[in-house]
């Protein structure tokens, strides 16, 4: 088979640790399945503050450029957090993600059966919950202009949010395409009764919604879906929304399914091309320990198999070892609940590898 | 004692029911503690599209601003949720909040004794919730100019959302001088890692701080606070953010409560000026038949009489009223879980009526 090219970032933290459990798992369902990857490693977040300058150096984005998709760990720290805005890691995934053209951030909140204690829901409710968030991510206030000027009241901050029809139509096709492949319901998030970027938004998702009719869309205000996530987390299925709506309700989410440590997630370009990275951070407390989980880094590995490859078989094949290693009850130590007999993250990839 | 003027705005839906109750309160309130209070009502909402052709009139604006503080009902309804934006009845109340100046909304969310069930998260989890949102009302993206344009990529809108020092200056102090009162904790939620306005609100919320040395104050990022309500809801004390944050994160917190249907909310202006009203909406399908449960309404009146006029001891007097008659097993039916004995509107009102 043709060889692809991943680009990997290491980031910092526990980066460094589970991507590599994740590239021996690439590894391993190369050989199975008669698959060949190539990997180039790069500079990103904290690191390349430290060794290069800058979160993002030109380098590290050729190399993303010239592969067919990216792996990445976690970036950032309390060693960049006080660091001037060009100087961060967080200017760095800004960066990164309109320089890739990554207008779309997949977010799959899932209950795994070993951590649904862990939620601070009620099992009752949290019952079935098996959700997608579907966030633009190049767009709206995060990239919009944004400055200081004086006024009579003091210094006055300004942002810009800004969506054209373009942006709201990519993004909102590529949620009702994956509607289409799950439960067929897509809930449409905005702002619409007062921000005049949610109604251009509303207006275009129910253009494009036109184009699939068997999808079943409703509108949802934003103040609103905060609280029915709590309310009734498994009535949805895809979630479609701006890049700031996004980024509160995805975490949202993920933290209501109790098995945020475990969870992948996919930003998406032009075609097939995307970036793979855990939701979880870069943990900077338990770096270097052997404590960390790879699990969301090895199911972040999969998404990319599946969505940018169309390895589907092998994608299944490393989803299925997971479940079976947590089913065996193996566990690392932020999900052993206090038992004893925790895995180191070695001993987990180990695991995986094995059963794959 | 000196006569204080109250404009009451019952609005639409169940507005009129609550509201019936609450005046009673008051007018009970005020021949226990000798207070005289006039009221006087207008139309808002729904009901003055309908009457007068516009959510706001000018005369509802005079008498609000003749008064010493506002009660609202609740506004809105299906009926005019299609209507174009001046013909909405949210515009009217973006409106209200812009002309009476009222910059701070404060929301208590606390957990009811009686429905801690009701709520979607585990009790062990909620036990000791009780925090407070101080949200700012009059600035951000909601009153930035907005506007359309062409641009190669289709149709664009942009919001603006701008905020000076002075702004975030009155608001901040406002929830440091809320956290004395409390438990002298403050959390101040921003997006400063990708935000300007949000740099500028941190840079002068820590300025700020320097006069409240006993407040703890933490900052925390908007998708990480909507996270930590879920994880932690009990370890929040006073919780203070701008405009459209506040929005999202006020309803999360709302609901996690299981209380939502009880909770009151204040929105203050200079000095003591004051516009009360439920948190819950106009729930236009049980409105006119006495099923509506009144308590939010009368604890905001209790809000009022504490905030506005001071009247602590019969602000006191009213809570204490809602405490007895719940601790009664006295129910309306949106929280009687079933239970057949649900009383009426008028029948509830009057329970607390009896017990001040
Ligand atoms: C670090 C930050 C800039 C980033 C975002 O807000 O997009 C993060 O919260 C995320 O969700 O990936
Ligand atoms: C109706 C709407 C404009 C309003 C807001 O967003 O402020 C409401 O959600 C609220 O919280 O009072």
């Amino acid at each position: 088979a043709e060889t692809k090219k991943i680009a990997v970032i290491a980031g910092d933290g526990i980066g460094p640790e589970v991507v590599a459990e994740a590239e021996k798992v690439l590894q391993k369902v190369g050989e199975v399945f008669g698959y060949s990857f190539e990997t180039e490693h790069a500079l990103f977040g904290g690191i390349a503050i430290d060794e290069k300058g800058t979160p993002l150096p030109a380098e590290t984005l050729e190399v993303c450029k010239r592969a067919d998709a990216v792996l990445l760990g976690a970036v950032g720290g309390p060693k960049w957090d006080n660091n001037p805005k060009e100087l961060r890691p967080e200017t760095g995934l800004l960066g990164i993600r309109k320089e890739l053209g990554l207008f779309s951030n997949l977010r799959p909140a899932v209950v795994f059966d070993c951590l649904k204690d862990a939620s601070t829901l009620k099992p009752e409710v949290l019952e079935g919950t098996d959700l997608m968030v579907v966030r633009e991510l190049t767009g709206g206030i995060y990239f919009g202009e944004k400055f200081r000027r004086q006024t009579e009241h003091g210094e006055e901050a300004v942002d810009t949010c800004a969506y054209n029809v373009t942006e709201v139509e990519r993004i909102a096709r590529q949620a009702f395409d994956i509607a289409m492949k799950r439960r067929k319901k897509l809930a449409s998030v905005d702002k619409a009764n007062v921000l005049e970027t949610s109604r251009l938004w509303r207006e275009t998702v129910i253009r494009v919604s036109a184009d699939y009719p068997e999808v079943e869309l409703e509108h949802v205000l934003v103040d609103n879906c905060a609280m029915q996530l709590l309310r009734r987390p498994s009535s949805f299925d895809v979630i479609v929304t701006e890049n700031m709506f996004g980024d509160i309700l995805s975490d949202e989410a993920a933290m209501l399914t109790g098995s945020i440590g475990m969870l992948a997630s996919a930003s998406m370009g032009e075609g097939s091309y995307g970036l793979y990275e855990p939701v979880h951070g870069s943990a900077p407390d338990i770096a270097g320990q052997g404590l960390a989980n790879p699990i969301a880094t090895i199911l972040s590995t999969a998404l990319m198999l599946r969505l940018t490859f169309g390895y589907g078989e092998a994608a299944d094949a490393i989803e299925r070892a997971v479940a079976e290693v947590l089913d065996a009850g193996h566990r690392t130590s932020d999900i052993a609940a206090g038992r004893g007999d925790a895995l180191s993250t070695t001993q987990m990839g180990e695991q995986i590898l094995n059963a794959i």
